[in-house]
């Protein structure tokens, strides 16, 4: 299973649909490396081209890693190590090209309907199950950015429960569409 | 479908197994009102017993039902709406009694295999299908303490993913497993 997660905080949307870079919020760092290790995934990307935030990101990293942290939780320090820090999504794309050997399918979410190029779960299970190395990306804020959809191999249905009400947090999304994915 | 939520702060175990009441994480309220909100479940319940803890979701909660959270996000509002704060999780089932005039199974989560009363995600959705009220108790910092577990109905049985690693953050956690259960 090649998996790779990626949380970007730009190129995304606010509130009233400007573009922005989003700031780094430290539990999604923590909570999306500990699903990626939960589920096996094999890299975490966060997506920044803000230097102080990717400061941020790396100084958590190495507390947690080879600091103190480590020594404290080795749990957290298994999950943290998978943290990558890059630039932009097509950097993700280009370092996770050079691991496996073959381009990842880029697989974008957005809780948005009908935007193009739709792939439902079982689908997208089954890009894993045969093997493709899949970039699954995530936008903070108010959401991915449309170049960032429209670079997308594809875009994974939005999630829904048994309502119209679909404000989840990233977190949230990101834990239940991993277990969508690679779930028991 | 009758699915309430509690988020137990007390009685929890720390790190070294004692017994303590665990600070609120004021992430926590926000995504797993959202979620709750999300998924069509009636209520959540908040549960702690410290005062100043109780105080601190109460300012949050009133800042986005009544202040002027609301406005500026009426999402966040019609989620947070559905916090209940309570001091023990019996005061959450007899709350949810008075609602539903009928005593709430009572299903615990724990990370752990083999607690006892374990059941399946399959058999709990079953319960929630029959339209029976459904208290379903998640704990935060190491865990439910083993008398919340004794005091329950049935213990859902953990989140694995395809590895034996499964540190989720309570917020993970708590996503992935109401998507299990009412999830389309």
């Amino acid at each position: 299973m090649r998996l790779y997660l990626g949380l970007v905080h730009f190129p995304v949307y606010n509130k009233n649909r400007d573009t922005i870079a989003s700031a780094v919020t430290t539990l999604d760092i923590h909570d999306i490396s500990r699903l990626a290790r939960t589920y096996g995934s094999k890299g975490f990307f966060v997506i920044t081209p803000l230097k102080d935030q990717k400061r941020l990101v790396e100084r958590i990293r190495e507390h947690w890693t080879e600091g103190y942290g480590g020594l404290y939780n080795p749990d957290r320090k298994e999950a943290l190590e998978l943290v990558h820090l890059v630039d932009t999504v097509e950097y993700a794309r280009e370092e996770i090209t050079k691991i496996e050997g073959e381009r990842p399918v880029l697989l974008a979410t957005d809780a948005s309907k009908g935007v193009g190029r739709t792939i439902g779960y079982k689908e997208a299970r089954n890009l894993l199950e045969k093997n493709r190395p899949v970039c699954l990306c995530f936008g903070t804020a108010w959401g991915l950015h449309r170049s960032v959809l429209e670079a997308a191999d594809y875009v994974l249905e939005p999630v829904y429960g048994p309502t119209e009400y679909n404000h989840l947090s990233v977190r949230a999304a990101a834990s239940i569409i991993v277990d969508r994915l690679v779930g028991r």
